[in-house]
């Protein structure tokens, strides 16, 4: 990791920098392989995972049978993990459903506004090295949660028995086809994958370009989603194993994961990279954290005051305050996916078991978008009644304002309605 | 109008099908119009305002004196009327405000959820035939129920006196800039429009194109906006003048506005296009109103449910019931932006006054996108706060997920907050 040390708000853009890939072959790949499915469906499905996954897959969807036969190879332990995971996010969640509006705004003029959820949702499950269980959960607990009433997900082939276990446990339909096609089934639908109302979950580069192409043709995305990304605030008194081990924890996601340590006490950054040379050791994927962490800095600031400006600055995704008091200072916070507070609050914590989604922004958007929450499942509808003097008390507003924009029909329609 | 009896739902998709114009041209011009924004800042927006609008502008920004020297133009009646839609739209959107979670999953395991403001919003302000000064209202009153610092809108030059005053009364910045550029100033910023966190309001395809090119870099958007709509629900005790009023006044927005009456008497249907011919005639925009009835649908049903599968199926952006105890129908009603109950809530009572937003999903859109409410112009941040017991209870969940994960720091990071 680099020390920084005096950094100034006028260097904060150059310093805390994401690295930025732009690859416009990508977007060009995944508007093909959408025109594609649009245009053969499942066969372009079953053709483009022979092409890319190199799997021959006979049967798109994974079948009652098959999950329950699969279920059996899953462990008690993870199970019980899994139960305890879904329970809490669970109350979180329920916790989290908004409250319907009904009020008058004046005497006769009643307004509601009423939350209903996405009938159907299409949640993607990455694939790659380990079976992403716990991406499952966060998004397929909070849709049911919701009252969504169907719930769709896809996942490169082959999909595990762990997520066969959790999708048959939470009654989710599971599809053996991954990539921006699987994203392109789910946003205009095939004759296996039905059309879904709003797209969720982390992907790699394709994915979230296809996610990005869905939305501009009005699918609605969770979040464009990027890679992972902590930044941790440490003082004197803080613990070095314990950022050290926070600080590896996200490093150990992938060599493009982002990593800031911002410190009041040099001492502290010191014994926190003594820490990390220590545990790196221990890791089965030593090799990717520490790409990660040549890429990483360390920030020594003058005050926690300092550390939360630069941090609302970066927006991170996970922000960990491993510092005395932490609770005092969650106020200053204007951006951040979501805070871990105090030295018993890792992350990892948050990632599968405490109840929060980890589903959250990154990239700096934690700035302008929200992680992913009940209402991520919901749209409103708004519905008025009047009574006709609710409609007579507010008829000379509108029958002006609508004349003034050069609405005359506007106008008639509430004078007409009080001439009788 | 043409009059459709015996539909079915295999009809559905041909009968209720919008009229949709792809033109690739609108993309591109877009694509070149943010390129130029983005690489010379004021100085483009200047530039293609000449360009485009024809208007040499010597200062982007309104100043605060020319609020103050229009707003005297405005009279006395106009400024009432706007005062008591500002009132509705505050006491409805405040009613909104969401409320904080602050619970424990477990014991020991607290998580909280918060809404918070965001910083600085864009609100794009149509042009064109006359002030919309609505449109104003309903972006920026919620937006400060909200809470968001600095309101920033853009209205093609010159923006009217109306504007000037609305923007004045509610603290907003006005910039004198339409179109693709003024979305590009905002969503990127110049040297004079600052950077906005999200946009927000209507306008024509170029704006809206605008939207989505900005939202694929990764600006929120409200939503993606297209021509207005209504589908109303009338039987055969409806007053068929109160009806015909209010297909007249989505008619009057534009040639390609939708309309559509959905009802279950023909005598019904009769009369209101007896009426609607009778309307038009002292209309304005009778012409455009004209060729949009030419466009239109009424659809004969045999019952209310029947007529709410239809206006479901549709989703339209407002929807009228202008039916006996409509109030008992409401909750059938699945996809719609703005629903409008009872003979004596006009359309018009929701696009100025009543309270409600008119920012509404258009294009079948209100399936699966939510209209403008408190919580478009709100983020959210999660927060949780373990003990070592709260820790300790969700550990072994914890570890045994991210084991399955093959995210062996992930484990470590609770496990080691355990052992000492």
């Amino acid at each position: 990791m680099k020390i920084i040390k005096d950094i100034k708000p006028e260097d904060y853009q150059a310093i805390l920098k994401r690295p930025f890939e732009a690859d416009n072959s990508v977007a060009e790949i995944v508007k093909d392989i959408i025109s594609e499915v649009k245009l053969n469906g499942d066969k372009a499905l079953i053709d483009i995972t022979k092409r890319i996954d190199k799997k021959d897959v006979k049967s798109i969807e994974v079948s009652k049978d098959e999950m329950v036969a699969q279920s059996t190879i899953v462990s008690q332990d993870l199970k019980e993990a899994i139960a305890v995971a879904i329970a809490n996010i669970e109350r979180f969640h329920s916790a989290q459903l908004p409250i319907d509006v009904d009020m008058e705004t004046l005497q006769g003029v009643k307004c509601m506004l009423k939350y209903r959820p996405l009938e159907r949702v299409g949640l993607y499950i990455p694939g790659g090295t380990a079976p992403l269980i716990s991406t499952l959960l966060m998004l397929a607990v909070p849709a049911k949660v919701t009252g969504c009433k169907e719930l769709i997900a896809c996942s490169p082939p082959e999909p595990s028995p762990e997520i066969f276990y959790a999708c048959n446990l939470l009654g989710v339909r599971l599809f053996r086809v991954g990539g921006a096609q699987a994203i392109a089934a789910m946003a205009f639908g095939t004759k296996t994958i039905p059309r879904v109302d709003k797209l969720f979950g982390p992907g790699n580069r394709y994915v979230t370009e296809a996610k990005v192409q869905a939305s501009s043709m009005g699918i609605p995305i969770d979040m464009p989603a990027g890679p992972s990304e902590v930044l941790v605030i440490a003082d004197d008194n803080s613990n070095p194993i314990y950022v050290a081990a926070d600080l590896l924890s996200q490093a150990e996601h992938g060599v493009d994961s982002q990593v800031v340590l911002v410190a009041t006490s040099e001492r502290s950054i010191e014994q926190i990279l003594i820490e990390v040379e220590k545990q790196l050791n221990q890791l089965p994927r030593k090799e990717i954290a520490s790409r990660c962490l040549n890429n990483s800095i360390a920030i020594l600031v003058d005050s926690i005051e300092k550390a939360i400006e630069i941090s609302n600055y970066y927006a991170p995704e996970h922000l960990i305050l491993s510092i005395d008091n932490a609770e005092n200072y969650i106020d200053l916070i204007e951006n951040a996916g979501s805070v871990f507070i105090g030295e018993y609050s890792p992350e990892s914590a948050g990632d599968y078991s405490s109840g929060t989604n980890h589903t959250l922004p990154t990239g700096g958007f934690a700035k302008n978008w929200s992680g992913v929450t009940t209402l991520s499942f919901m749209k409103t509808i708004t519905y008025q009644q009047l009574t006709k003097n609710g409609l007579s008390s507010i008829a000379k507003s509108i029958v002006t304002l609508a004349r003034a924009e050069g609405l005359e029909a506007h106008a008639r329609a509430a004078e007409l309605r009080l001439n009788d």
